[in-house]
């Protein structure tokens, strides 16, 4: 069963498709948001796997089209990728009636998307995310940017999409590590106050790793769902879009500092949830119970829930870089008197 | 005097301040717009002259600031120098309460504000234009952006300032040859359809080129108005905005394949207006005696009212790549038989 989620954004609403065969019924999918020509931006992982299949629905809708292959991978993130699509849309006379097509995990998601975003001050893009963490996070909210060589995620726009083809059969060819840190981000949801969600996950959970369809679309729908929910409320990040970070300003210094790809995103955020509980506890806000239930939620998941080992000035180093800091004497009391690491 | 225009935006409202002395008392002007730190992108022509007086309004407002000081040039319009902003933003530890204050013409306008609305997916910024051009041109319409080797403004977003601070005091440091060119634009705006304007403006651009004071204030505030009503009513270009193109896409023309700087903006957009309006008059849309008006208006303010003579191939070439470009066969067919350049 494909479901479909619409989305609805200040700049225009979206439909999010999800379930079990969209690429190979991918015309189906395009044809409401293609137009004459289409630029797909994938890479050398993901092209071998759904390329053809993307070319020929372009075919099918009479849609001439182009691909820009890049480097997999976060390191490649860059001003230099991203130069390298504009050049070749610039190349392929790419114009303002040129969809391009994002086919991909996260970093082609955040790579396309903001050139989408700033190619001729802005032509429409349609995400195909083939990882579960892009499924679950990247499909709703509007982020998209590249990384600097002084910060990860500092160059970027606010862009939405003019549709998300979440197909749950690429999750067939995704490596466990990779599925297990999309789970990451779906446990993050429900920690975020939906106390069903996270009775239904932990029941559910061992099946889900198993990859049952239905069950894998009814979880993606339901994370894009609350996203699109908190987004709707605060687009830019502004109030509560902040709660959707639960986790990640302890995951991006664990990954700052492991270098970025030997934790995965989702890994490291697994991780920094559980510390963030454990500074939860410490302010008497969560109960030690709590915090068990969310370790064995991670665990079911394969993840870790132990972070690495660094001292307290490597924590705050990394913590003062992060976006949405606003000093706060009892969270940064809580990481000067670290000595013993949860 | 001075005066206060309202530009409302789908993102918020921003007020234009218009008038002399602005720069002299730019903590009044400033104070609403700033809060505990600032970033002033500016050039080497312009700093020595206002960046003192913009750096003690931040003192005076208990703002810390940095500055960051471009080469000056459309040469330098680029990628690289976009990165110097953000990485000189990175080392300063800038975050999204940081303002961006953009002191210099349209060069340094497009780019501040395109560093502006991409730093840290946007922070805020205002503009400072010091050119005529940029005063009644860049002030209104959120365009902002950098140049690619392939094409001119190719990368850029739709972003809007906090404020505008237009300081008529500032164009008495223009050369003669930029004020005309800002002329070019001035004029462009009587021609989109306001006869009396365009009467009035008949009757004054010789004080106006004297540089008195309150007049120059009205044609600034007058082509400021004009635009926001215009852009107001189709803020990403997909209609009415392109009225704003007038002479823009035979002047962009004349810039690239004279090669940029050679010919400036405003020059070419005036020999190209006068080409649109032959264009005009050879479809039927215009007498003779209005491009006689027309050319004569221009002259007054020094300006060119001939292209350069290029072959047919190369101006469709240029024209080709036009971002408005909609092939249409009777203009193609003006251009593919132009053998008597106007």
């Amino acid at each position: 069963m494909i479901q479909t989620l619409d989305v609805h954004t200040p700049a225009h609403s979206y439909p999010i498709y999800i379930g079990s065969g969209l690429i190979s019924h991918a015309a189906d999918y395009l044809r409401p948001h293609l137009g004459s020509r289409a630029a797909i931006i994938t890479n050398t992982t993901v092209a071998p796997l759904y390329l053809q299949a993307i070319e020929t629905a372009c075919r099918q809708l009479g849609t001439d089209c182009f691909s820009i292959i890049l480097p997999d991978g976060e390191a490649h993130k860059t001003a230099e990728s991203l130069n390298h699509i504009y050049t070749s849309l610039l190349e392929n006379h790419a114009d303002r009636q040129t969809t391009i097509l994002a086919l991909g995990g996260g970093v082609i998601g955040d790579m396309a998307g903001y050139a989408a975003a700033t190619y001729q001050r802005g032509i429409p893009f349609v995400q195909i995310p083939t990882t579960l963490l892009s499924q679950v996070d990247s499909s709703v909210g509007g982020k998209t940017g590249i990384n600097h060589p002084l910060g990860k995620n500092m160059i970027g726009a606010f862009y939405q999409p003019q549709a998300v083809i979440a197909d749950t059969d690429c999750l067939r060819t995704l490596p466990a590590r990779e599925f297990s840190a999309g789970m990451a981000e779906v446990i993050k949801y429900a920690l975020l106050g939906d106390a069903e969600f996270l009775s239904w996950l932990e029941e559910h959970t061992p099946a889900i790793m198993q990859q049952q369809t239905d069950l894998l679309a009814q979880t993606i729908y339901r994370c894009c769902q609350m996203k699109a929910d908190i987004v709707g409320q605060d687009e830019k990040e502004k109030g509560i879009r902040a709660h959707l970070n639960l986790g990640h300003t302890f995951g991006h210094a664990i990954e700052a500092q492991m270098g970025y790809g030997n934790w995965l995103h989702g890994e490291a955020v697994a991780a920094g949830m559980v510390l963030a509980c454990r500074l939860s506890e410490h302010k008497g806000y969560l109960k030690t119970s709590d915090i068990q239930r969310v370790i064995r939620l991670l665990q079911t998941a394969a993840l870790p829930v132990c972070p690495p080992k660094f001292d307290a000035g490597t924590w705050l180093a990394h913590m003062q870089h992060d976006k949405k800091t606003k000093p706060d004497k009892s969270g940064w009391w809580f990481c000067k008197n670290w000595d013993k690491p949860p």
